[in-house]
């Protein structure tokens, strides 16, 4: 499956493409960062924002994008920004009848390292690892993005055999 | 001038269309709620409020789009869903070249009711008295959208006045 990972915020949006399966080598297939001036004009920034993911998901058509889970707690200054450009990120998937999916940062940092509060540098660490990519991503936007698609293919595939699982578990009882 | 507002939330989301002056007559050309289902997808109501943003613009062709600005200190519990479909009006203007303008809550009840703490009635009743309805606009959130028209169309009128004068003196200063 294919998954394409966003990293939301508004002066750097990051943007990782990973091609894999379960127990399956992973490879990436494009990351990129969105950039945008904080002294530009707010809905001209989020308009390229916008632009920016519709683009990728027309260009790598993936099976399901991924987008980080914003919370209100997290940083006051930035959140606004961080959750218009996720809603940009939702609506641009869900117009194309692409899965949405949000994980938490820590779900994300378990998946990748097994610990729920490892850093960005470990995270980093492991994802030039699994991807056995030639250099580690910078800035940690873009490893961040990649990290989103890894957890989704791992994680997304066991919830989905978990529902199957209960799908059919289901369907047994009323047979 | 014609102003489109939109008080931005992912439950319901006003949208009131005014045309108007300072000075002048203001009119009511349109007000609505778009609603979705706080069970259903996030994805899924983004794009219906994004959908229903765009809808409006392009039938009423607006000057100006105004929207709230979200505070992440507002509301921790609604905040982002706040934050997202104000993204998303902003971005359905600004892709069609509309100028885009924020104001705060006490901006607008400022400008409307002359007191920045003025509470949703009184707001209220202001909208119905200046828009010369025959009933209170419900829910909250149309009038809330009706008074931010308004409120554009007497500070951002006075605001680009001053622009232009700042204009003038610069080239004034030039020359």
């Amino acid at each position: 499956m294919r998954v394409l990972g966003v990293d939301p915020g508004l002066t750097r949006c990051g943007i990782g493409v990973v091609d894999g399966a379960p127990g399956r080598a992973l490879t990436m297939v494009h990351v990129d960062v969105l950039r945008t001036p904080p002294g530009d004009d707010l809905g001209l920034r989020l308009l390229a924002i916008f632009d920016g993911i519709e683009a990728a998901v027309e260009r790598f058509a993936p099976d399901a994008v991924v987008v980080e889970r914003v919370f209100a707690q997290q940083n006051l200054r930035t959140v606004t920004g961080t959750a218009q450009a996720s809603g940009l990120a939702l609506v641009a998937a869900s117009r194309r009848g692409i899965r949405v999916a949000l994980h938490t940062p820590s779900e994300v940092k378990a998946a990748i390292t097994g610990s729920g509060t490892a850093d960005k540098a470990q995270v980093t660490t492991m994802v030039t690892r699994l991807l056995k990519l030639p250099a580690r991503p910078t800035p940690a936007d873009a490893a961040d993005a990649l990290a989103l698609a890894i957890c989704h293919i791992w994680r997304g595939t066991a919830l989905n055999r978990l529902d199957a699982a209960a799908v059919r578990a289901a369907a047994g009882v009323r047979r």
